[in-house]
């Protein structure tokens, strides 16, 4: 159903961590690079060192992402040979910057990646988040919208939004879709000779009294098989029911 | 910046976790609820009991939601009271089920929430997700987009998604805003005097030349300045930065 504009580890944006603290958070943030696609991680003075073995735990098995990880000393040296950097935050800084939003930027970086230049996001530490100093190294804000009374977010939970956010401007996923597996949707047909079957047996038993409220009521009835948008196996299937319903109705009918 | 169009805990989507297993995926679902202003939890038969220290540790703070989380012996139960259920999968289903997208759905029930509908989102535990038997308990299917080559999504992050989903669809945000802070955007009659002022200091340099050259190289000079959306704070520094600079030259200008 979801139709991929490009392979997952093709030209996706550089994910940074500057300062992680937990290794915990840095495997939980490679596990949900590789689920939305995005391949490279880079990490800035990792408190902890590197490797870590609580981070491929963590990672649930993630290796592709994690096993290529590049520790940098400083995050200058991490956005060295990127053209266009963004800064994730939740709190507004005292700087002159353009902010955006998640899924702008990550069609703003879309659009840079097919220019050939290379772009990364960045996302601070655990404990305070990224420091000024860090912010004037970067282009541009992202701004996540949180609750403002609750705007302290998990690190590889943010890493997980924009992550998401990226893989969804890949992907053409239709709004809403009946998954309709091994049948198909029912026709106009098989609706029609549905519901002549069973406004057939329905005046057969009585139902449909007084002639008077005929119409409204079989409209009624149509209505609700109409919003179900039934297939074609369902179509047979209550075709089915009506019949076995109404022969099992020992008086009316025979 | 972001206008709440609601308050964050007014009229929001029950989240319902399914027999999850892991204390520390509550909490950090409870943490990641709040950060998105969701209030109400709900548990179908946690594994390891409640309340649960772990959880309580992972919410980081969040308490007001895990506090008030509710638990139930059955999914059933759980969704005794409310009138739309979605359920979030990553992988198909042999079930003919109405499928949309977080964004839809989220859209969705703000609508049905402003109709007088209760609406809540189902999650799967962490070994298996939904079984089939309690994803016929719902009444649509929200398919998170993932790679296919790596679809198990962390519980918490799928409630981070959903989560941020919801929030997002409560705020207007503009796409890209320049974050002024204490200034103001400079205007056009600002600029034309850093202009004037900086091409003067130019010409008396001889840096504007040969004169048949000068019109492109005025021109691209303040293309560069106005893509940079000047403040008139910052507009008032590139003066003094230009003043400062032809005063400090010894031999032409004096």
């Amino acid at each position: 159903m979801a139709r991929p504009k490009a392979t997952p580890d093709q030209g996706a944006p550089v994910i940074i961590l500057a300062t992680p603290q937990l290794g915990e958070n840095i495997g939980k943030a490679a596990r949900v690079m590789h689920n939305f696609g995005l391949g490279e991680l880079r990490l800035a003075a990792p408190r902890d060192g590197w490797p870590n073995t609580k981070a491929v735990s963590a990672a649930a098995g993630a290796d592709v992402v994690l096993g290529h990880a590049r520790v940098f000393e400083t995050l200058r040296d991490a956005l060295a040979d990127l053209h266009t950097v963004y800064a994730t935050s939740s709190r507004p800084r005292d700087m002159v910057k353009l902010v955006t939003t998640p899924k702008c930027a990550m069609e703003e970086i879309r659009d840079k990646i097919t220019r050939g230049l290379r772009c990364g996001v960045v996302f601070g530490g655990e404990r305070s988040g990224l420091s000024n100093e860090e912010v004037v190294q970067v282009h541009r804000i992202i701004r996540i919208p949180v609750n403002p009374a609750f705007t302290s977010l998990n690190l590889a939970q943010a890493v997980g939004l924009i992550s998401y956010e990226w893989h969804r401007s890949t992907v053409d996923q239709p709004p809403t879709t009946l998954d309709v597996k091994g049948s198909r949707t029912a026709n106009g047909a098989e609706l029609s000779q549905l519901f002549e079957h069973l406004e057939e047996e329905l005046d057969n038993s009585g139902f449909l009294f007084p002639p008077e409220k005929r119409p409204t009521m079989v409209r009624n009835i149509r209505n609700f098989f109409m919003r179900a948008e039934l297939t074609e196996q369902e179509v047979r299937t209550l075709r089915g029911i009506v019949t076995a319903l109404s022969h099992g109705r020992p008086s009316r009918t025979r």
